[in-house]
C-alpha cells in the first residue's frame, strides 16, 4: 500500500493496467476503497491468480481514518505498517514470490513510533532472524534501464559518508551484490566496477588517498576471492555507454556518485531493489508525491519495473 | 599544440578536415612535422584565412627533439609551454579570437619546473593584468552537448572540497558564469540551478547542515542580484532532461557532481570552458592520450566542439 495519502494507490492502478496481462501478477494489501472499480477484495493471497487479468486483487486492510490524497495522516501509520509486515510475512511463509514497497514517509512514521531509518531496515529487521544463503545485506541497489550500482553508503551526509568508507563496508557491499547479480540476475561470473571517492580516483595520491588505502585493498580482497572487479575507477568516466558495457553493477561510495548517473539516465524507470536479504523486496526509486497526490499525474514507470522485476527475481530464486 | 608526443597533432588533423568547409577556421602553433602532408607553414597569423580551406594552417614553433607518439619528451615542455603563451598572447593583440589549448601533462611540465596547476590557472595568469568587463574567474565550465556545469571546486581531494566550500565561492562562480551566459553564450536572461552537497540537497537539515549555512545564503544572495537562481536542488534529480530544461548553467559544489552528468550524456563530445577571462578560452575535456597516440585512434568530436564554440564565443564577443 505505502502511504495511503501519497501517489501509491494512484500507480498501483495504472500498474495493474499496463501488467494485467502479464505473468507478474500481484495482490495489493491495503484499504480496497483506494483502489476504485479495479478492485476486487480477495479473502486469501491464493486467489490473486484467478483475478489479476480481470481486476486489481486487494487483500483488505482497513485504515483508522479515510484517505485523503495529499495530506497524510499520523492516524494511518499503523496501517502502513502494518502492510508491509503482513507482505513481508507472506512472503516469508510462500504465499508470495517478492515484497514491492510503494513509497512510505519517514515522518509520517515516525511521529508514531517507527523507529527504522526506513523500508530497507525494516524489511531488513523483519527478516533478521530467517535463513539465507550467500551473505547478508541490506545493500541499496538503483536499477536504471542500463545502469545498476549499488551503494556503500546511503542517507548519510557527504561528509560522514567519507568517514565511514571502510575496506570492509565496500568489499561488503560488492559481495552481497556479486551474489544477488548471481542469484536474482541471473548473471553467471558478474563483473564489478568498483567506484573511487576523488576526482580521477585520487591520480595516485595527489588528489587523495582513500583509493590507495581504503578502496584498493577491497578491490584487491574481492578479486583474491575469484570475482570480477575492476577499479578504483575514475568517477566521472565509468558511468557512459562504453563504460556501462564492461561490468553488471558499479559499487558506488556515496548517495550521489551512484544515484545521479542512474538518474539523469533513467529518471522515470529506476527501481530500488534490497539486496542480500532472504526475501525479494523492490521498490519505486521515488517518494510519496503528496505534492502531486490525487492529480491523477502520477507516472507509474518505477513501479511497473519494481513488479516485473520482484516477478523476475522470484522466479529465478524458484528455479 | 599541447603535447606533441601526445594525440593533440592527429585529432587537431581530424579537426582540420571536419572544420575546413565552415567558418570556424584556426591556425595551429606547433611543429609542423607532427601535421603531415595537410600542414602549410604560416609567416603570419593573418594569413590563415586564405589557407584555411586547403591546408591546415601551422604556425611553427621549434621542438628540442623530435615527438614520438606516446613517449613525452621534458625537453619539449618549454615548446609546449611556449605554445600557450604565444597563442594567448595573438589572442590579447587581436590576432585570433581565442585560444584552444590540446591537452597537456601536468606531470612532463612540472618536470620542467611549470608551476601552474593547469592551463586554466595558466592562462588565467598570463592574462590576469588586462583589463575585462564583468567578474574574473578563472571558474571552469563543462558544456556537452544539453548540459553545461560549472564548478565550485576543482582538483581537490572531496573531503578538502567540502572545507573549501564557501557562500563566497559559490556565489563568485555563479557570478562569473551568469556574466559568461550572457556575454559569451547570448543568453540574455541566464537561469542557474544551484546543487546541493548532501542527498537529498540534507532534507532540511537531517542529511547535512551545509545547505541551509553556505549554499542557500549563497542562492539568496544571487536572487537579491536580480539572478534567476533555483536551489539548492538535491543533485540526483538536476540532471535529466525535464530537470535539464529549467536551466542553462547548473552550479556544482565538486568535480564528480558536475563530471559525471556531462560525461555520462556527452562524453566524446563535452568542452571545457574557461569563464571569467579576459580573452576566450576553450579546451578539449580529456588527456593527453599517451597510451593510445599514434595509433590513429584518437576521437577530434571534444576538440571540434571547443574549436566551434571558441569561434562562437569570440564572434558573441565582436559584436
Amino acid at each position: 500500500m505505502g502511504d495511503p495519502a501519497g501517489i501509491g494507490p494512484e500507480i498501483t492502478q495504472k500498474a495493474w493496467t499496463a501488467l494485467k496481462d502479464t505473468p507478474a501478477s500481484f495482490f495489493v494489501i491495503g484499504d480496497p476503497n483506494l483502489y476504485g472499480d479495479i478492485a476486487e477484495i480477495l479473502s486469501r493471497p491464493e486467489e490473486t491468480d484467478q483475478v489479476f487479468a480481470r481486476r486489481l486483487p486487494v487483500l483488505p486492510l482497513a485504515l483508522a481514518e479515510a484517505a485523503s490524497p495529499g495530506k497524510p495522516a499520523t492516524a494511518n501509520a499503523a496501517a502502513t505498517i502494518s502492510a508491509i509486515e503482513q507482505a513481508v510475512a507472506f512472503t516469508l511463509s510462500g504465499h508470495a514470490g517478492g515484497v514491492v514497497t510503494n513509497p512510505i514517509s519517514k515522518a509520517v512514521l515516525k511521529s508514531s513510533g517507527f523507529a527504522h531509518p526506513g523500508h530497507t531496515e525494516f524489511v531488513a529487521a523483519l527478516t533478521a532472524t530467517v535463513d539465507q544463503v550467500g551473505p547478508r545485506g541490506p545493500v541499496m541497489m538503483l536499477a536504471g534501464a542500463d545502469l545498476r550500482v549499488a551503494l556503500v553508503t546511503i542517507h548519510l551526509p557527504l561528509r560522514a559518508a567519507i568517514d565511514h568508507l571502510t575496506t570492509e563496508a565496500i568489499f561488503h557491499t560488492a559481495q552481497v551484490t556479486a551474489t544477488a547479480l548471481q542469484t536474482d540476475f541471473g548473471i553467471e561470473n558478474p563483473r564489478l566496477a568498483i567506484a573511487g571517492l576523488n576526482p580521477h580516483a585520487g591520480e595516485d595520491g595527489h588528489l587523495g588517498r582513500e583509493e590507495i588505502e581504503i578502496v584498493a585493498p577491497a578491490v584487491a580482497a574481492l578479486r583474491d576471492m575469484g570475482l570480477i572487479a575492476a577499479g578504483p575507477l575514475p568517477p566521472d568516466v565509468m558511468f557512459h555507454a562504453e563504460a556501462r558495457a564492461n561490468y553488471d553493477a558499479a559499487i558506488c561510495l556515496y548517495h550521489d556518485q551512484g544515484l545521479i548517473p542512474v538518474k539523469t539516465l533513467d529518471f522515470w524507470g529506476g527501481v530500488n531493489v534490497t539486496l542480500g536479504l532472504p526475501i525479494v523486496r523492490t521498490s519505486p526509486d521515488h517518494g510519496t508525491g503528496f505534492d502531486i497526490a490525487g492529480s491523477g499525474s502520477a507516472r507509474p514507470d518505477s513501479l511497473i519495473n519494481a513488479i516485473r522485476m520482484a516477478h523476475d527475481m522470484a522466479a529465478r530464486r524458484a528455479a
